[in-house]
């Protein structure tokens, strides 16, 4: 059985099936085509060249296509890559098909993330938010399911936006049992919401990026103008203070003006949804650097909490 | 002919006829209700307390009622105000009956600048843009004439929102006359929308304050949703690049982040819009302390350009 | 039965028996002695002066003392205040002596507070936290309990301390159980600690002032020095892993220098610490606010809050 | 006729005539000596190495020398580069001499900027300021016409300096008809002198570095180093108001502290000026940056604007 | 003897000559016309109103004079005042009749302070420098030796100016015997001129204010254009090095841009000047709030540095 | 006599006994090892890869090796490095083999070094502190005088830590003599035990790393509990306030949060103390970047100073 991407050592003979993330062609400085490519499978990405590479070549190895790659692993400035040797589609009998086997997912099935989801779906007792949130889940289901959370930050694996919701929904029930004071319906509208609108802010779950709507409009108006046209739809007065509510949560989640949100929050509902959002990306940041580090040693610097590294320390369970 | 409010000095007896602006019903140390009161005519505001005030005066002497005011203008803490001799409602066969008179207006008569207006209306010749601001400024054609553009800031004056929206029109059409590299019907529409949402986050002329919708979304969104929603009526694609691009310059005028913009300007119309916006602004709030200043002196500081002072020079223009 | 201070409106008579929080000696324009008084009970504070006041007076109302009230309460300037016509000592038979009782308690009994706290003490494993929490715990059983979290920002009342540790325990303990990579003992030991230092920073639960050594040394490293000095006759080896980990926990339970954290918190457990402190604080003080708050207003700004009002929207729960 | 250097494509021989703007002498590992070149055209530079270079070649391969350059264009790194394969001065017959060719100039003919400039030195009518201006514009007259406004950020081209300051001229022009309170003849003073310390602060147009009176004290102490100078040989007395206002709006110019202005904007027409400055050299960034990006894309990240790049969408003008 | 004003204590008779240092007229709420005055001597500055003021009065009681006091000390808002019982000129045969007496001075003779600074002009031994400097101190030599080194942060004394530069120059010498790497020469020039420009900035020793060249153009640029104008008349070429490095000392001495330098230090002398003339002020800032501290208390906040109080500890010397 | 590293040029043959400071394994493209070496002698370090590596080669140079190392020295971006062509340990007789004479040292004898640090300490005539400086001086003597004060920034030598304390009490003297106000024995306690918390911070005098307590808890802190244990040891009562703020002067000297202080300097001993310790810092940083510098050149830029470079002036002393 071929070894993931992630068991290579530096110096080991590579032999394994992984799905092209990047392929950009490039020139060497004698003036000959080679692609610089990005490897991935569901442990970690790889970049390797391909050198002298022919038109046909740069033709067939695209994103998106798996491939049977050997070569040997080595590294350059600190990062490791591959010295590819032989490099072809997989196109055998018997051998990988599925794109989406060599991604990252959810560390949960789709279905029961789709059964919990629904559960706190219904336990949106407002009527308004209620039906909002089940005609936006319609609308948008495949892609609510499908997506990362993110381009690279947070949750950057297919299924990592539901999970993500799943997982402050699950948080947001936590508090609202502590704190009485707090609406749960609120809450979990916007737990399940708010980051919906990046399924019209990233282009897909493979080789993500922004669309031109994500980056002059931004995931979060864009998720404000979609609850707006489907309150329309439903038949729903905009200016209703509950329509006002679950927009502001909406808007306000990233918690400061610097961070995007248009608003900061003003309702108790969404200052805890901006904390416990911001709780479960850190957990995950955290978690996803310290998985690839030694128990006794830090992780590489975490982008997205201020460039932090995080220490792994030898503590039993 | 009576004096206005401004013309008044320190020691000179009272006797005009005002707007009340605000009414506050308090207690004296000795537990008898007074009215703190603001009143205002169209050149400055001042205040005064009725002491003693009966329950008839308390319900009479509201927001928005033009009275007979009667004192004496003195100083407390360097703030000039009104001891109060006597007060009564203009309710006399020839007294003024308007409160519109006593507010102070745009210096262009409505009539001119709705002219104006049109014109640059005209002059947004993509089609698209063009047949929402009509549909806007249809329907919101009086607040769009009698609302401030801020509640204290700058252009806080009837008509200082269309007024303002008219200026920046007008820098505009100077700016895309001497670099032809800047859209002009997209600077043109951005400048005349812009600011359309405080129609909706204003709660009207007279006593000015912010709308719940107002606090919780904010005039920049509120304008967004507006305008998608329009767009839906008008059956226009809102994935359709135009309509990205002037919900782009709409979204993204206020510049920073940090003022209330949940993008920055991405393409040069939206930067320019956002420059000319402040340029006019800044003028408009250094005209309207410099006018209350004595030449060789320093106005009073303004707190929305950096609580800077400035001085006003002695120059022949 | 009298009333509470938060229950007379202006004009009201009052008659109430209070504590005296603050007394402060001061001279009138004609030279003439009056006292200062701040008056509290468990439902609001009040001020008010006693004019011509003799030495006696000033020698007995002084802080925690309880006395008897009489007079009427009028506003000043927006903040209420009593017009004194009479005022006692409460040193009659029958009439209330436990200044006790007339401060804001959390919303618990302390004996269960303690028990749950014990509790949680229990789930903390690790022998060396465990030991170290109990013996801290010992030498400062009284203040903890009684202590206020702060001395006006949240938990400002009697038992807030230990309160406040309680509810981010219990945050933490539904935290550790989503989220399995994250070590409980820690978390916990750090929730209940990470505060201690309070004790030795603020001067009491009555009055509460900050100390010297509150100043000039925090109660952050305050804490540190004494969980040292307590390993050190546990005969604990202060370069024991676990030691290091439960100092850094409690050090960086601020999160950012800026906010006296000598450092940032680099491993998971403090960083989740520091999210869960900042959510259950947050929560603590809207709902402080908001209690004060009519349906469908702002409350007041909130400092600990970067001043930001909330809505009180009419939801129902 | 040979191609510009902007209009090769990876992989292309080339064979054109093109300036020396950088040559720094290197070693290779093997200790060998190389030229690392920096080539450039009125379209653009790029970059290129001769390898061994002899001692000949080092000699007269230097900054400011047209030659004939030949090779095949390649990129490292996302930046395109040269491979020489035959580097030769322009010596022959016929052959390019003049280096102004090769640089980028301000897209106006030199005799009409200067008339131009001309005419609105006539509109300051302010006589001590007009022969202020008239006085430093024939103490730096061919300096000022010659120079980039920058080293690389905006109006990094010969001439510049001039042209900048003539766009914000216009400008002001189109301002102060808008808005009769501003003074015409302070502004546009300001207009035509605010950068002309850059020719004290920069090297000069080819190669442009900061000299070290431009890295220790800066352009705008320079130029008001020079007012003074100037005023003092004119005899005017540099108490005198108008000497003030002209210094403080060559100061403020930068608009903060931050920027390098030692102080900030505190009369009107400085405010405006450097609004006016800053919508100029960001219009200009802009331009340039989406003159070599493509419909549909972003331009590169422009560090005078924060790093944001821009969008360059399809729009008809 | 009679007591100085800070010796005063709440509802003590005052009987003292003190010097009026401002005198505002105002009118009360029945609209009589009073003056709003503060007296000081070396030890304090008080407030006070004389009500009923006559024109006579108003004429008369103006700063700069000395007054005869007599009146009773009470507090206000926790501010000192006089409750005046009568005031008249000290015009009377052996009363007080200089004002300088009524200041607090630098706490050394003037000759003594005169003579070490000119020892200090002799250390500065590069000609240039030397020339300058004596030529400089020789044009400004009164308003050097009798202006305060600032309107109201540190060195706010008569004669404060002198004593701070003297004061930074013997740290100077202190510290270029520790580090042989330093200039003598230069940091000493830069310490005996860098604040010179204040006796432009400021309006002089008595009711001390900004003049209009100080708010427009500052005291660090000030003093630059008379380093040019002075090297003019001396004949020095201003693009000498030398004249560079004494220039660039000087613009730098406030050490970030963001405090009014137009460039920040970029050799050693400039960084090591700023740091001293921070050190210097701040110790004198801190000296002066503990002065008025009690032992065992903290100061009050002190403006200048970052608004922390000091506390001031028991402590043999 | 062999030369040393700073004394090469790049072109030069290389033979010269080094120490070996770091040395990374890595694999070339095609799969070979080489040691990626840092060497080191009293004035600098240089870089170069020796190809090739066997077992044995890998097994034996390692850091704090000395080696007789030949090669030739040239630049690869900027960065000089060493082309190795021979690499042997120095073992012969005769040969250097005390790596300490390969190190930079502070530039003054240890002895004397000792001697004059002795003296200050006998300054310190408070006997808690005294006796608390000298049981910390005995447990952390050699560690004291060997370790760098800090991995790469300032004074990072042999024996920088101490040096850099003796240099700030010589400071810290000046100072004191010139303002009286001071108390000496608390500026000297804190000049000479301010940075001792690094002999925990770091792992030593060669190869200097942070330690994981250095990374979790801080100099800063680690001194405080050092503090705090002795005395305890000693019989101290630590709330005595002579403990509190000699644990102020420590805990404060980074003068600002965002440095790592726990409190900013609220006593004016702490001040100063913060600011003899940074003008220190700067000056050892500046000096030793000039030191590299060419006249009339600027140096590198120093991270530690904000990025600034500095420029060397032709100056005499």
């Amino acid at each position: 059985m071929a070894k993931l991407i992630q068991e290579y050592m530096d110096g080991d003979t590579v032999d394994s099936f992984v799905l092209i993330k990047n392929a950009d062609v490039r020139l060497t400085k004698n003036g000959k085509t080679y692609l610089s490519l990005v490897f991935s499978d569901r442990s970690d990405n790889i970049s390797g060249n391909l050198w002298d590479a022919s038109d046909d070549q740069v033709a067939q190895f695209i994103p998106g296509k798996i491939v049977k790659l050997e070569g040997k692993r080595s590294s350059y400035r600190e990062q490791p890559q591959i010295q590819i040797t032989h490099l072809r589609l997989a196109n055998q009998p018997g051998e990988p098909d599925n794109p989406g086997d060599f991604m990252q997912h959810a560390p949960i099935k789709e279905v029961e993330l789709q059964n919990e989801l629904n559960d706190y779906v219904l336990a949106v007792t407002q009527p308004m938010w209620n039906r909002l949130i089940r005609k936006l889940f319609t609308d948008y289901h495949d892609q609510f399911l499908r997506y990362p959370a993110a381009k690279s930050n947070h949750h950057a694996f297919a299924g990592g936006l539901s999970y993500h919701s799943l997982s402050i929904a699950r948080l947001a029930n936590g508090v609202v049992a502590q704190y009485p004071q707090i609406n749960k319906s609120l809450l979990l509208a916007g737990a399940l919401l708010h980051d919906l609108g990046k399924v019209l802010e990233l282009s897909g779950p493979v080789a993500t990026q922004y669309t031109v709507p994500g980056n002059l409009i931004g995931h979060i108006t864009l998720l404000d103008e979609q609850v707006v046209l489907a309150a329309r739809e439903l038949n729903f007065d905009i200016e209703d203070e509950n329509m006002i509510l679950l927009r502001h949560v909406i808007l306000a989640h990233h918690g400061l003006l610097e961070y995007g949100s248009p608003v900061r929050p003003m309702i108790m509902e969404a200052e805890v949804l901006h904390r416990l959002d911001e709780l479960d990306a850190s957990i995950e940041m955290m978690s996803a650097a310290l998985d690839k580090t030694e128990t006794g040693h830090f992780s590489d610097r975490i982008f997205g909490l201020d460039n932090r590294h995080f220490y792994k320390p030898n503590l039993e369970q």
